[in-house]
């Protein structure tokens, strides 16, 4: 396979190292229009070719990846879609739902295949949690919170929201098979222009609440998610390298009302269980899952399906942010390929036939 | 002194407890309903006297401390401060505004004194942090998040806010001078018919925003308060006894703006301070600042305003879940005691002359 | 039942507070030579009574328990078996083997009770792992390390090792059934002219192999023994609150050598399991125990022999200490309790029938 | 600069990599007698070239870098000597002090740097420690004590105390200005027939102890070092990313002497100190000390003479394990080069004027 990256400057390197480690492709170029990227690329990956013009680089390659600033991969992505070339563009899809709807009909009419970097779908930790939730380890889930926060670098193209709540969403979308029916999210902008710091509330059908805090301005690195489940609990910290995952058997239940309607409440704590869990990169794991879509055609896990939807989250999220916290409805999507996904949210939480 | 304990069931032993352990009381009397309570507190502090009514415990103690369920605080204290007895309510003071105006004012016609439980503005280590806001090591403070949770004891006469929420309420008094302008919150009943997780964004004067994240369902305990101001950072971890606060020397900072209007952010990164604490248990510290009061008929540090204010706080916050997450504002307190307290509001931060 | 404490000044009181919760109690007495120690205790446990020599704490009591510094430990509980009455004393038993014979002799020909304070015994933990080893859960245990550090009190009467390893050795005892057949230590007087710091290495039947590591000057608290066997490890860390116990499923192989000799190894690594465990503080376990053996005249498990044993395997570590390292022996006992034990040794790991 | 590496299996990719990212060769050369490793290396770093001798090798090349099994150190590193070349060799410099010590009248003779890859040497951690040392933030050190420990991968061709003590004495070298006087060492060979488990006692001028333990055994990764100094204390977790060292103002102190010579001891409490530490990579740290020394022909930190002094030690470790834990005295260097050293000691601990 020959595949090119567009955009070495942050994330592109990450692609490029990863491409090289499967050892699958014959030929591997790169376009950016920054000359320093790619003077670094050039020094650090000597084997990557440069393409002059983002045209020379879709007609040299089957397949072109997309590692810019969020406003510019729906041209990107739309060039090379035009071209019948399979195109992976890092996540947000896009920075509109509008133009993410667009991408998906472009990709449906030229038959091209359209992958979105939700990396953390491809992460072992992630789907272990997705088996728990499935086979119903956890019972019912009562709520779900995230914290995602870091001292980070506030990036210029888009908010905290759309840079770091955008994994949280493609996540709990992996999990419950949805995204939320509405949001109430509030945000502030504590240095410079942008939004750096935000919590938002999503409600999912079946009753699942999410909470979700991200930040640019924290004083340690948080990767910390917590399932409350009738049954169980998880506790799923990211910046762990061992025991990512702890499956606590712990619980409160209500029990049957007493005479006089006094209820009651037991709690229950057992074994707190951390699986193995394989420690390939996820990264790896979609570049390689990425050719895999290449090479057969196949539709990705993470395609632009999936991609829409969290663009329609996150839109919903910041137009609330806008609204001052009132909660804000996700429209309900009007794509084609929506139907063939009622399948998979058949297998999520709550779908008990 | 002749020192009372009304309530002995859950908490009121503690306060037993450390009213022996200052050694200043003469006698020490409890009185509760509940038979099997006032067993076990006679086993275990057999020099406790037992009074067979309130007006009995009222009439042999200069001052009586109030640990039984909330709906309960008003009447009782009232009857204590009727017959001019210095009185200590746990927190938090009542279930409503209202009956805590009422506390203070007659309070104040009886001039008896009347303390509020708030126990952590006795901990070293929020009154270290208080230091750090004042003396502006922190600069100016751009949000607080809080997280306050653990598989807890569902109370049954409060919710979680009540319960857990007025400690942080207090401690945000404490180091802000303030109570939030407003308050947005959601929050769920998720096990029983109690809410029993919620989360609630705080508007304070000078911009200062706090979330807090309080839960009975939790599958560790976390007691994890962050600070981030425009000089340093500090995270106040409470369940450490070790280490409970690190100022950390980091931080972010938008530069002045280049030409065209490119604003450049820069990052700090330096060292992590630990101060020495003291480890004395807050609640004897607070048990001394009470006997002190009784003494001296000095105004406590947690006094009756407090406790009022932090009941008005609270108010919002449940009924802004009541009304879905809409902001509520925090009704300015009438009350004749607050001019007193602009003094302590002038020491906090933002309060710069 | 009547209990006697002879010794309330630091550990004395914790025995009287346990005596207390168990509620099993008729009349509890206690003697001390220092008054501010009896002061403290007559402030804080009023109902206990005090008795003006030892003479009177053993004819009003049905058993004594001895908390006193340990030069003080033989001649004591042999005042107490000469009056037939149940004794517990306090770990190490005595300062030599020979004073330990002595009384085990004694305890033989009065019928009496002798019970030593190897509190570890009664933990959840350490229990849990003995299933681990009996059933083999382990495998072949290659050895064992333990740190038990802290900046702690350095004791006047005895130094780190007969402070500190002495826990160690007991859960060693308890756990392999046997101490170890030959010690090599070294120790050094850092401040003051008690050993402070020492290390231990420890040989046991079967191959197994112990170091243990205490120390009075460390910066931080440590309580972590590891087990490494042949099919799992287990890491034991005493100063966790949850999760006291990591069972990993993690190990490495010799594998059958190949043509030419050539050896390999396989590495595992698996789930990581954290046991429920009851959390009922170990010195309360070990209070009850000692009122039933009070009650039943049963043979405590951590009788006399178990205090020998200890005590033998401490003396031939500070031999070895004095001579620089150089392995020391452990004499066999001669002790005609003896026999009784092997059964338990059956059941120890590396026994296979 | 053109420079070579020979051995690319395990650790010469790492060197690759470094050499590549100071961007200051104009050309990399490497060697390998494994063609599956060549082949690694030829795809992950295509701008490498590929010798196919050793000869070829040191023909071609200014310097050359030995990242082979310790056996073959002494031969590679005599023949890129002889040929004058700069030369630095992976720790431990050679398996024996008496190979060590040809090397370096080589290396004098033929007036060629001889550089070791104690890497640990130019990790900011470790610099800082030397700081703390040097001033007498520590007062005077009462000990050390080191655990490095994993589920390490075994090594053929080594012990683990010729793998990972080599790295505590190079830096307990660097901290104290010399190595061991004598040493006292206990291994087992668990798995395999290497020792794979084994702890040191090692004495140094001025009255320091260190204790060391290294494994391959390990359930979880331990780098932990801490140093106990009259004055303070140091926690130094190599395995932190944050934090990595901690200084504590804690301590203990023996008073006068009062009347009748009762001792008294004082315990101290204060901050913990985490410094800020520049994160660049130590083996870029070193890589980057290693090509100056080419380009200028100083000699480096860590030189031949530090590389024999370590050897020194280990060979006195592992004959005190062959001699079951006796004592074992370091040769006193004989070295032309050894007088120079005498300027470092005397800066470091207890060498007070």
């Amino acid at each position: 396979m020959k595949v090119g990256v567009v955009g070495v400057g942050y994330w592109g390197p990450n692609l490029l190292r990863n491409l090289i480690e499967t050892n699958r492709c014959s030929e591997l170029w790169c376009y950016d229009l920054c000359s320093s990227a790619s003077a670094k690329v050039r020094h650090r990956f000597p084997c990557v070719r440069f393409a002059t013009s983002l045209q020379e680089l879709i007609g040299r390659c089957d397949a072109v990846m997309v590692a810019t600033p969020v406003e510019t991969h729906a041209p990107l992505a739309r060039a090379i879609l035009d071209a019948g070339r399979t195109v992976f563009v890092e996540k947000p899809l896009t920075n509109s739902s509008q133009k993410a709807e667009e991408l998906l009909q472009l990709a449906e009419r030229r038959r091209a295949v359209l992958m979105v970097g939700h990396t953390f779908i491809y992460s072992p930790a992630v789907r272990k949690i997705r088996e728990y939730i499935d086979n119903r380890t956890l019972g019912d889930i009562y709520f779900i919170s995230a914290s995602r926060v870091n001292l980070g670098l506030h990036r210029k193209d888009v908010n905290v929201v759309w840079d770091l709540a955008a994994h949280d969403l493609s996540i709990l979308y992996y999990w419950l098979g949805a995204i939320p029916l509405r949001v109430a999210a509030l945000g502030r902008a504590c240095v410079g222009r942008m939004v750096d710091v935000a919590s938002l509330h999503c409600e999912f059908p079946e009753g699942v609440v999410a909470n979700i805090e991200v930040s640019w301005l924290a004083p340690c690195k948080l990767r910390r998610t917590v399932l409350i489940g009738s049954e169980r609990m998880v506790l799923y910290d990211d910046t762990q390298t061992d025991e990512k995952i702890k499956l606590l058997d712990r619980g409160v239940k209500l029990e049957e009302p007493q005479s006089f309607g006094e209820y009651q409440l037991t709690y229950r704590t057992g074994d707190v269980l951390s699986p193995f869990l394989d420690i390939t990169e996820p990264v790896f794991l979609q570049t390689r899952h990425f050719l895999d879509c290449v090479e057969t055609g196949a539709r990705p896990e993470t395609d632009g399906f999936v991609g829409l939807k969290v663009v329609t989250a996150l839109e919903a999220a910041c137009e609330s942010i806008d609204k001052n916290g009132a909660f804000v409805e996700t429209s309900p999507s009007t794509s084609a390929c929506a139907p063939r996904r009622a399948e998979r949210a058949r297998h999520a939480i709550g779908a008990n036939p």
